[in-house]
């Protein structure tokens, strides 16, 4: 509630704790760079690393909530988005955040008693605006909203606390004592218990069906008519990539795949097509220190392009659910959690107008032999093959099932897999052409049809 | 020049190399977040770190040289713009990049001819606007403007390349074969020839003025007086940092100091008098992976506030000449250059409407010891003193020097250096926060006048 001492008491907060080590974010309008971004992206980009504290202010529930309580949105974008903060939250747990929320509660006579006050102020009348008595007119719908919203994103592990804001000596203390005590619990305990928690095993899908085991790997495409159409596509991609409504749109590929399936390759005939000022081809290797200090998802969500540009993964989020999986470098319950986590990060790329197109470069076991001798047999593609490509060979059923699993659970009608049958590179490219520009041209039929 | 292939030789030398590790940047128009930093803070967040290449298109000339051609500006910003340009790249080159600059060149009929063809192409008709046949237009302005900016910014270790654009196999083979010709040589030496360099020996001030020495370390100030000054300034900083001009600037403080000088108890009577939602501490300790991959000074630009907002920075860039110099953690090269670089980097800010406050926290031998044995026995203190407290304390006199050799050589008209005396914490609290008034109040001022 407007008046109730917000500011005052993190004011008071980072005298109390040492301002060096918190960052205190407003969000007040979003600049051009985030409007052309998931909603998200600005508090994303706003997140502590390990070892810091964030104070998020006007944070998250804010617009929705306000939106919603002047009547600007009807109520299903609210619970939507309410759903949607509730997965982000539990996101943020699970990755060891600790997370308190805060309302600071005013009684309506209290909050035009206060609103008084600091007008009458010169020094604070700056702070009693239009928005201000918006919310005041409107204060029974106000708290309404919010006690829903309350009610419905107060989880055991990151519950909301309310905060009488009328006594501002009840008000710093009741913050700053749920600060301390919370901050020394999770000291004792340094990790949150999901870390041990086992999860129910997974079954496989529902019709028993191998996704990889359906695909004919042995497509055939000779030279020539491989050459026909890639010129083609590549000058429809090329168009698509200019054309005006696009400004509107940007695109982001994934290209997955098994060791030796042609990803480089296949990135490079589709960087062709594009003029290197609209694309950034992000190679994923392992995270910088920064990134470490994130939550996983952190390290694509700030490679997000702007409208009108591309940008590629080679390999991306996936890999929590493929090689981490399979090569036990994270726990179960943090690849089982990825699932929906990864859903959710994709609708909401694609609610923002990203057009999302995910690859499967599936080769067989022999074509994938038969390719990394060659590359050990030649001299400037050595550099190629690791021993991680042999290890990682080793488990070639684990990876199987893990990418079955993926499929399954990660191919949703917004973002789709693409499976590329590759054992024949001109095939496969061909195919990643035709798809790109299909599902491109999709977006903009989409568009313009309203 | 317009149309003289750019963009295709870029496309091909991304295809010719690996995407992978390219940044292509294409500069339009800054961003709103870019507009409210200075100029080349867009330059910077874009500089590829160690391991990458970075090819700029529309980049740190393109707009000074085509506003001055176009008789937008005088002469006189466009010399001053060269020369900051020609020490941006120094600096560049100095901290290990391979610099290549190409200008792409086409006689007047070849260039007519060129955006004809591309006009008449529905595929490339976009590419020639308004902007193209304005430059058509100004041909021999645009080719004189571009000789002598070339001529003044060709540099042994950055040279200018003109590249005849006419024919498209001459010129992306002149290209492709400088680029890779230079970073054979580059592989082959390893690092620029700089880091063996051998920098004339520096000389004391010109009036041999120990500058620390002149201080009188032991002003007075009484815990009744104190609180009344505090209560005024913090007030008045407050008032300052709400003022409707502020929203126009933003400032930056720097807090530099002999360890236990008090920089963290000042910056806290600081931060007392400021809205937690427009400042930000920065703690200054050891660089991350992501900052060791740029130059020295990347790590600070990131923090630039946005108009309106107050960034601390509790120690900063003057580390270079303090503890790397004194330390020898740096090369006495890397450190002497130093100076020059933090001045441009300084005038960059003043003169993009930052208020630049730097603070020198100054207290006797003595009274350090006082402290550290005052901390090594208060146990909440503790952890604030370190060996490395006592490694710096036995370097006491090439601080000294050091510190007199910065003052002497970083304090600039628009970014003069505050000298604290601070044996007396009151004292110095008061004359911290009497600065920063001080100084934010004549920017305001200066703003009113115009």
């Amino acid at each position: 509630v407007d008046g109730a001492g917000k500011g005052e008491t993190v004011n008071l907060l980072n005298e109390w704790m040492d301002p060096r080590h918190i960052h205190t974010h407003a969000f007040d309008n979003p600049s051009d760079e985030e409007r052309e971004r998931p909603p998200m992206w600005r508090y994303w980009r706003a997140l502590p690393p390990r070892g810091r504290i964030g104070i998020f202010f006007g944070h998250w529930y804010a617009g929705p909530l306000f939106d919603r309580a002047f009547l600007k949105v009807r109520r299903a974008p609210l619970t939507r988005h309410i759903h949607d903060i509730a997965r982000f939250e539990e996101m943020l747990v699970n990755e060891g955040a600790l997370m308190l929320k805060f309302w600071f509660h005013l009684s309506k006579p209290d909050q035009r008693r206060r609103l008084k006050v600091l007008a009458a102020d010169p020094r604070t009348a700056w702070r009693v605006g239009e928005a201000e008595h918006a919310q005041y007119e409107n204060y029974a719908r106000v708290c309404k909203m919010a006690g829903d919203v309350m009610r419905e994103t107060s989880t055991a592990r990151a519950p909301w606390m309310i905060v009488e804001g009328t006594d501002p000596y009840y008000r710093n203390l009741a913050v700053g004592n749920t600060v301390l005590r919370a901050l020394r619990e999770r000291l004792k305990h340094r990790l949150p218990a999901t870390e041990k928690e086992r999860t129910p095993p997974l079954l496989p899908a529902v019709d028993s069906r191998d996704v990889l085991a359906t695909l004919n790997l042995n497509q055939t495409l000779t030279r020539d008519d491989y050459a026909r159409q890639r010129e083609k596509w590549q000058r429809k991609l090329n168009a698509l990539s200019r054309h005006p409504r696009l400004k509107r749109l940007a695109v982001v590929a994934v290209f997955e795949g098994h060791d030796a399936a042609g990803k480089g390759s296949g990135i490079r005939r589709v960087t062709q097509a594009l003029d290197a000022r609209l694309y950034r081809v992000v190679p994923i290797a392992a995270p910088t220190e920064e990134e470490r200090a994130q939550p996983y998802l952190w390290r694509f969500w700030r490679h997000l392009p702007r409208h009108g540009r591309v940008v590629i993964f080679d390999r991306s989020w996936y890999g929590r659910v493929l090689v981490e999986r399979v090569q036990g470098l994270c726990s179960e319950f943090d690849w089982m959690r990825a699932y929906p986590e990864i859903n959710d990060f994709e609708e909401q790329l694609t609610a923002s107008g990203i057009v999302l197109v995910k690859f499967w470069l599936s080769i067989s076991k022999d074509e994938q032999l038969r390719r990394f001798r060659e590359r050990e047999q030649t001299s400037f593609k050595r550099f190629k093959i690791t021993t991680e490509d042999w290890r990682n060979r080793r488990k070639w059923n684990d990876y199987h099932r893990a990418v079955c699993d993926m499929v399954d659970r990660t191919s949703t009608p917004a973002a789709p897999w693409t499976l590329v049958e590759a054992n024949n590179k001109y095939f496969a490219r061909i195919k990643i052409l035709r798809t790109l520009c299909e599902r491109i041209e999709a977006a903009l039929e989409a568009l313009h049809r309203g």
